[in-house]
């Protein structure tokens, strides 16, 4: 398998986020009742360019336990509209306070608070409506969506979330900062490599290696996230660098320094590799996602 | 049956009241990763006192379609976290920007604007979860978590409050009046009237009465709800008299004027218990409710 190569770049992914993206357009046209400036404004956030790094997670991971991409689709398109919701309401005033994402300015800056936070919602609520339609049978509909409102809730997500408005002054320890990234990235990466599975009648040992694999993605997309902050340039993360520093907000370099927060990344890319193990080469593909994170900053 | 007496106020009601917010107490324990504060706002609103209409509305929609208590439980609870949840958002400083709610701070003004805008996120996902989780069988929990996604999402209740916000300076005329109510309020109590139901594997003849009469419920308890605010005193309501009014919001009162504003709410009731009768006697406990909210400004 050619593990050098750019993941995010290759043929596969960019096959897969024209599919994701399509899905997302064909999702958010809605129907009757929703006002014209809370899709435009939905459709802003949800559409705007990106990797779509948990949608290839969850059809990565169907394919890697023998499912399909067409029966992943609504759970990739789930777990996106929940990233980008959160994104949304991580950007408002009250929270962060950012007036740019992804290059762009942020759903709140282009359509105002109000529409912001509803756009938010709604894209929330759109997830988990896609999830109860759009998978099948019955059981694997009510397993994602159990999953998923998991992974978004006051335990995850929200709870990270939280914490990390919180912890803004950056007066917690590194146990907090692992907290924080566990429920606000960590969760949502798990969420979408287990929805892919179970939407692929995945078995308890493909679930198990994935949520391992998850778990070490999570971290290692965190930290490499902090250290672009620090070193990378504002063309290639779409937000002002140093940021985070400036606020004194918990980040990896902050507390273990630049090297140390590399070799960790390093460590932690390793790990993920190997709790694939038990998938054999189908697997290849969410490898290779795990080098291209660890890459991404280099 | 005694339509006269006060159904809020009677025994069947104050039981199934008790058990509807012991059960959402005991939801919102919640575990290990939900930060105390963010608990905290999600009890404050969830838990303060209320009628609990909505999830009455599901528990009597599930009796009346032969179902029990117990399994309409998860349903009744997961629609009084999004009812919640809309409130805690609804009252922001960027919507309605609210300081009371049902006589106390709202949840923003007690807890601050960032934990307020998660503790709805949060409210939002858990009752998805709660759904997912405690519905059975499968086929059930996915069809619940379809109706209340659906209701909850951009083309209802987001949809309806996102046109609400921006007609905020009364332009709009009573076609928009009613289509922001059928989004805001009448869809949430179509659904939980459809949830309850559905925990009793209704058939279609029953789905449909619900639907007829959960349609001019709806109406009926905005209307009242205009007239509350035009009418009652601040200790009933809880929020400051005349409000609506000053903000120049739309209702009721303010297009049709009192007295045609109380007629149509006479009428709205009378179609709604009619709606009832493929469902018999079982539906005498929806039809005191649909009195109850006649009579609540009275």
């Amino acid at each position: 398998m050619s593990c050098t190569a750019d993941f995010s770049g290759s043929p596969y992914a960019d096959e897969v986020r024209g599919q994701v993206e399509a899905a997302l357009e064909g999702y958010t046209e809605l129907g009757d009742g929703c006002p014209d400036d809370l899709r435009a404004a939905m459709r802003y956030s949800l559409l705007a360019p990106g990797k779509r790094l948990r949608p290839m997670l969850a059809i990565l991971a169907a394919e890697a336990c023998g499912g399909s991409r067409v029966e992943a689709m609504p759970a990739a398109c789930a777990v996106e509209m929940v990233h980008a919701y959160s994104l949304i309401h991580d950007d408002l005033p009250a929270m962060d306070d950012d007036d740019l994402r992804r290059g762009l300015p942020t759903c709140h800056r282009k359509f105002g608070e109000a529409l912001a936070i509803l756009a938010g919602d709604a894209l929330l609520a759109l997830a988990m409506e896609v999830l109860a339609d759009g998978v099948w049978p019955a059981e694997a509909a009510a397993a994602c969506c159990r999953v998923l409102a998991r992974a978004a809730g006051p335990c995850e997500l929200v709870g990270g979330q939280a914490d990390d408005v919180r912890n803004g002054g950056g007066a917690a320890g590194v146990e907090m900062l692992e907290s924080i990234h566990r429920r606000k990235t960590g969760a949502m990466i798990g969420a979408s490599l287990r929805l892919g599975a179970i939407t692929a009648r995945a078995g308890a040992a493909e679930l198990d290696a994935l949520d391992g694999y998850g778990r070490s993605l999570g971290l290692l997309f965190q930290i490499t996230d902090d250290l672009l902050d620090v070193c990378g340039r504002q063309e290639q993360t779409g937000k002002r660098v140093g940021k985070d520093g400036d606020l004194k907000k918990l980040t990896y370099p902050g507390l273990l320094g630049t090297e140390e927060s590399l070799r960790r990344a390093e460590q932690l890319c390793a790990e993920a590799c190997r709790k694939l193990a038990p998938l054999g080469s189908r697997a290849h593909g969410l490898e290779a996602v795990a080098l291209s994170v660890l890459r991404r900053n280099r």
